[in-house]
């Protein structure tokens, strides 16, 4: 989703490749100073590495065969990522996990791009910004095993250049939401379970909000579908405490394992026909459509220069769209468009 | 590319599917009066329909064993179209043929995304518009065989409903264009001089200018590269004589064919490789990204809620997404690619 609006931005440096990976991609002045902001900044990059490394490791594990290419990169000004990928793996097509962390300074319609307001009160200077960002798509190759993406991200503007007593702002956004071909109740159930009980633990009136809000971004407006079954997603967060929000996010983080492992365990050596196969990549057609012509992230991103590879690397390796494709009214195939058009509680 | 902008607009009824094809998709007030106006609306219709035939039957006799299917369409109000696929042919893997007739009333910010004005002279109110236009992709299977799109156009717009003493507006648009995966200079040399006799009956400054901006227009900003090796392309012509531009039209669209089937004769049996496949479609996942996030037609229609199977039917069957893919220096991939990022004179 939106992480790779902070990996971009029309006024960003040309990325250099990196042969090894920095102990951080933190500013000196950021690394060094011991103010609150500062230390969220530090905080949030060590956790999404670790989420990381702890996601593509088990990654590796389950899947036996392929592993992750990485691509470490950075910007002369500060700021960097992590790309790493596995493809042609023997459980997943593709597998994309990317951190990085970017200082930018937006011009006003990047920064209205980035984060609509609810009230139109954009600044009207170029905004210095420091973003750092989870972002992860993983595509199985069996058409029972569902298609995870989770994004979560950490943004802070400076004070406008031309308004320099003016406050900071800061924000949380992210989510992970699961796109399967075929529904397993009990895979859906057990998904949605473990976005709740993460939820839970910071405020009940968390998971159902941003169960809506997942079902409600990821609409592919001119199918009048959406691309999957949902998860939770949330953005523009900054109405709770800063430390719980970091707390909130690094447990959603941490959940990606246990609420997705599980599943493809169960599902990654079904049997399945070539007509299973096709609806699946007819489904990934549908991905590829919400990310090229929807999603913030990758919309933005394209716009205005970000590491292009990084961004689509969301993307599936292979997808198909048919003609006027219908499935037959009460098959698998139907049961998912039906849930994919009127979304369910689950849980 | 924009014929679907014609064939969309938020302000346009519902479509209803019709059994048979009608001999006119026109409002009777257009089909029975003799201004030089609603002349032009009967022969262009009368002309894209002819074309669309011819294409569809040069196409299913050179495939040998797939067929189109057909879907008429019409809107209560006037207008309709005629949808054409080929799907898992023996040559083509896709080929879709497209007539459409729309009557509308477009919105303000529609009609700048149709017809971006060059001085800014947009109509304050509603405008009502005609447009009628044929629109065709053909995606073969053979990874040496081009995939070739055209689309040809015509469109006019009524006084505004608040302005109605203010002159009608009336344009051209259209091009043919190439997308092959590896290069025969034959090939390309060949099409690129049929473009090249098809303008030069009218005006000899035609071919660079369309040329130039087909290479212009089919630009993957994001990528740096073109997403094929161009062709002709024109939009908003209404500077010549409507009459000769009614016959370029007619002529372009009478191009097609002798521009392509030779090509697709000598090529579609080429023996080729999984690699020289999996090539052709990582350039099918550049023509999604040309379609869906640049493509003036594609992305109005998607957002304004024209007939999604129609618009979409530009979109090969498959497609396919490596991370960082480069193909090596000097390579047949590679040749492709830099004629991509730098378009060259074929003739």
């Amino acid at each position: 989703t939106s992480l790779q609006i902070t990996a971009s931005s029309s006024m960003i440096e040309k990325e250099t490749m990196e042969t090894e990976r920095p102990h951080t991609f933190l500013r000196e002045a950021d690394e060094n100073s011991f103010n609150s902001s500062s230390s969220i900044r530090l905080r949030f990059e060590k956790m999404i590495r670790d989420a990381q490394d702890s996601v593509c490791a088990a990654i590796e594990a389950l899947d036996g065969g392929g592993k992750f290419k990485e691509d470490v990169w950075s910007r002369p000004g500060g700021g960097g990522g992590i790309s790493r990928v596995l493809q042609d793996g023997a459980v997943w097509e593709k597998a994309g996990v990317n951190v990085s962390v970017v200082y930018g300074v937006m011009p006003p319609e990047a920064y209205r791009a980035a984060k609509p307001s609810q009230n139109g009160d954009v600044k009207p200077g170029p905004v210095p910004f420091f973003a750092a960002g989870i972002s992860s798509v993983l595509h199985p190759n069996n058409p029972f095993a569902p298609t995870l993406h989770f994004n979560y991200r950490y943004f802070e503007t400076d004070s406008p250049k031309d308004a320099p007593g003016a406050p900071r702002q800061w924000w949380f956004g992210g989510g992970t939401d699961l796109t399967p071909a075929y529904i397993f109740e009990e895979d859906i159930k057990h998904f949605h379970s473990v976005q709740k009980s993460a939820c839970d633990k910071f405020n009940s009136e968390f998971y159902p909000k941003f169960k809506k809000w997942c079902d409600d971004y990821f609409y592919i407006k001119h199918r009048g579908e959406r691309r999957g079954l949902g998860g939770i997603f949330f953005d523009d967060l900054n109405s709770y405490d800063q430390e719980m929000l970091l707390s909130f996010a690094t447990e959603c983080a941490n959940s990606v394992i246990p609420a997705y492992i599980p599943i493809i365990e169960r599902r990654k050596d079904t049997p399945f026909t070539e007509s299973h196969k096709s609806w699946q990549q007819l489904r990934r057609g549908r991905y590829v459509e919400f990310n090229l012509v929807y999603d913030r992230g990758t919309t933005f991103g394209l716009k205005t220069g970000g590491r292009i590879e990084s961004i689509l690397v969301s993307l599936p390796l292979t997808a198909r769209w048919e003609y006027d494709h219908q499935p037959e009214e009460g098959s698998e195939e139907w049961k998912l468009l039906d849930a994919c058009i009127n979304p369910k509680e689950w849980i």
